[in-house]
């Protein structure tokens, strides 16, 4: 194999130190967000069996996103974990001793077998909040809470709306008005509005799912419907309060809409139904005002994924934050940068060979004061270490020679400002360190 | 499937948020020494090609251990990480544009189709520390002083030693004494001295390999020799040290004892040989004093592999650390707990259903507060969301009814002293509860 370049398999990516310092930067923001709203972390396998995975996300999914293989000892069927949603059910299903409500969050990779295109990959990461066994309107409230505040801890100040549908709401207008039984196929088609537009979801619902004129025009003005929460519920309550399942979702979501702090961020939309096969009830999306790129998190109710495991219906809502667009965002809106090369902050440069072990000692005195402390381990010419610290944009460089050495002092220089100091005692160090960092 | 109650396929695991908070500190911990050190983070895909990964571990890792798997569309074949070493190394013959000498950590699972059984996974994280691109004893030194200090900040203090030997010492001494050209089938049957014993390397080395008695007897005499490094090495250079590798080896090693700052818990061990085929100079493992559970972390030179990648050699050096078998030994030893089964600081207790509005209010305020804080979401009475706080063990109570939201306070409980303080005004909790906590 010598010679070749091997790279990333096709659709996977590596993190260079950069990219990864700003990735830990926001996991780190969301985690201590997650935390303040008294979420617990757990983590899931990455892969399931099969059978675990099989049935619940839909067509699509089922039979080509989710990334299974056998295991080529025992012939055992595996899959790569594709949410962090089933997961989660099988968890509870498998934990029962966990307290209800259980509020956790989870950053963790999925796979998904999708064609590769930029912004588009194999794995990535989820950022989830899920508050498993309550049925109350009170758990919706608190996911749109969680999921505003985290959009702001990612920097995105008001810059977004959170879109928000229940899919009674749809499920009830659709029996009632058109006699649409099984709505799933139809959600399907709606689902596509963002990529097909209109006439691409008339062309769906018409030719696929072999729908007439007439009901096809009539589903399209119901998902035109949309905006400030409280009036759209007051038009779907006059036209269809009727149904049993629209009474309910606009209760559900009155009470919801209550209890949210930033209602001028939401907004009710008809025309949002979700992708996937396990939703419930309320559903949610979050939209960035610019770029225009799909939404950034999304969730809901899933009040009969966990019963699939358990035997027994335990109400769920949550969300998912696409933390991978949304850096993909941060960075085209100039929110983020990839400024940082390296986490060192301090490259001690050695300038005498003889001063070596003094120089370590210096280094290893650094670290004790909570600086992070390269120093040269491979023989270079103090020009080269100088040239090294320079590409990596090191703040501070801390020069050891033989004079450093006899006077058990420190010079150093810090890069932005210039600045050169000599015949510091390492002890005095950090204080002059720690004011121009 | 109603009814059944699914697991995590076998071998594999799930993290519930006691022992979730007990990693993510000890994580925490050690990412936090890797940086003090100037090392970066990188991340690499958890899948990899499988002609990435073949032929770089030897023969049990190639036919048993590494999980492979087809593409059931492309049928190309992956095969799930089994190391970071082989990744990292793929990584910079992928990105050539790192600066060298590269210092990166890497914190993330591999797999291994394993016989699970105690303490031993299928899944398992890794913390990897290595220095790409110095060739340069104080490399090895580096990693050597990191792990020391590793094990430090993860609680351990100076109940460890490290064990250190360097494959050109066996290579040269088998060669100079006993003929031997390729050592690996050798290695192979010591490194598993610690499993079978002497007695079993004796049958290994004489019947699977086919080695005389002789020569079998002299191995067992070369591989006894450990102790202090300066005696141990003075002793080797007098026996063997005509040798070029033995000679190489041992002012390697001389140069790099010299520059570790805590000899007293190191150990030369010519019995040493760790059971990967990549290794090519100073290799290391670290032991408990107690319990005796194999070693805790390991590592070494690797000087050849990054050039089977790359076309052109690049030396590098480094250790993994076994967090896994740290956290069994930690919690066994009483050094880890799981007592914190949740990040959450103050449960708020909503008395009366009409003060839930500004309960949710104060909730709000103490989580701007910093204070990680829950709030029950599913209207359950008083006396259960104080039960359920307790079964969580959750330090502070923040009770709101009636009384408080007339006057605007909040009235604290403090769980573990019984302490009550009513009548405070929200602006005032920060403290009283800072104080406390």
């Amino acid at each position: 194999m010598t010679g070749k370049r091997p790279r990333p398999p096709r659709g996977f990516r590596d993190f260079t130190p950069d990219l990864m310092i700003l990735r830990k930067e926001l996991f780190s923001r969301l985690e201590k967000l997650f935390q303040r709203y008294g979420y617990d972390p757990i983590d899931t396998p990455i892969v399931e069996y099969w059978e675990t995975l099989a049935g619940k996300y839909g067509e699509e999914a089922e039979n080509k996103l989710i990334w299974r293989f056998k295991d080529p000892w025992s012939g055992r069927e595996y899959a790569l974990r594709y949410d962090l949603t089933v997961p989660l059910a099988r968890f509870i299903a498998s934990h029962q001793d966990v307290v209800l409500p259980f509020k956790r969050y989870h950053i963790a990779p999925v796979w998904r077998h999708e064609e590769p295109q930029k912004g588009r990959y194999r794995e990535f990461y989820q950022c989830d909040a899920d508050i498993v066994g309550s049925s109350y309107p009170e758990a919706d409230a608190e996911i749109v809470n969680l999921v505003v505040d985290a959009l702001r801890v990612l920097g995105f100040n008001d810059g977004f709306k959170v879109r928000v549908n229940d899919r009674r709401l749809l499920t009830g207008i659709f029996e009632e008005e058109l006699g649409i039984e099984n709505p799933l196929p139809v959600y399907r088609a709606i689902d596509k509005l963002d990529k097909i537009g209109v006439e691409g979801v008339k062309r769906e619902l018409m030719e696929r799912i072999g729908l007439n004129g007439t009901t096809t025009e009539k589903i399209l003005e119901i998902i035109s419907l949309r905006g400030d929460p409280d009036e759209t519920l007051d038009k779907i309550e006059e036209k269809y309060g009727n149904n049993k399942n629209v009474k309910e979702a606009t209760r559900h979501l009155r009470e919801m809409f209550d209890l949210i702090f930033e209602r001028k961020l939401t907004l009710l939309d008809l025309s949002l139904v979700r992708g996937l096969d396990y939703y419930t009830g309320p559903i949610l999306e979050v939209v960035l005002d610019k770029p225009k790129i799909g939404s950034v998190a999304g969730g809901g109710r899933y009040d009969n994924l966990i019963g699939i495991f358990l035997g027994k219906e335990i109400p769920a809502t949550g969300v998912s934050i696409g933390i991978e667009r949304i850096i993909d965002a941060g960075i085209e809106l100039g929110i983020y940068t990839l400024r940082r090369k390296t986490v060192t902050q301090i490259q001690v440069i050695v300038v005498d060979r003889e001063s070596y072990k003094y120089a370590w000692e210096v280094a290893s005195r650094l670290r004790s004061m909570g600086f992070n402390t390269r120093i040269d381990v491979s023989r270079l010419k103090e020009q080269t270490q100088r040239k090294k610290a320079r590409r990596l944009s090191i703040p501070v460089l801390a020069f050891i020679g033989l004079k450093e050495m006899e006077s058990k002092t420190v010079t150093l220089y810090f890069t932005e400002s210039g600045e050169r100091i000599e015949n510091i005692k390492v002890d005095e160090a950090k204080d002059i360190i720690q004011k121009r960092l």
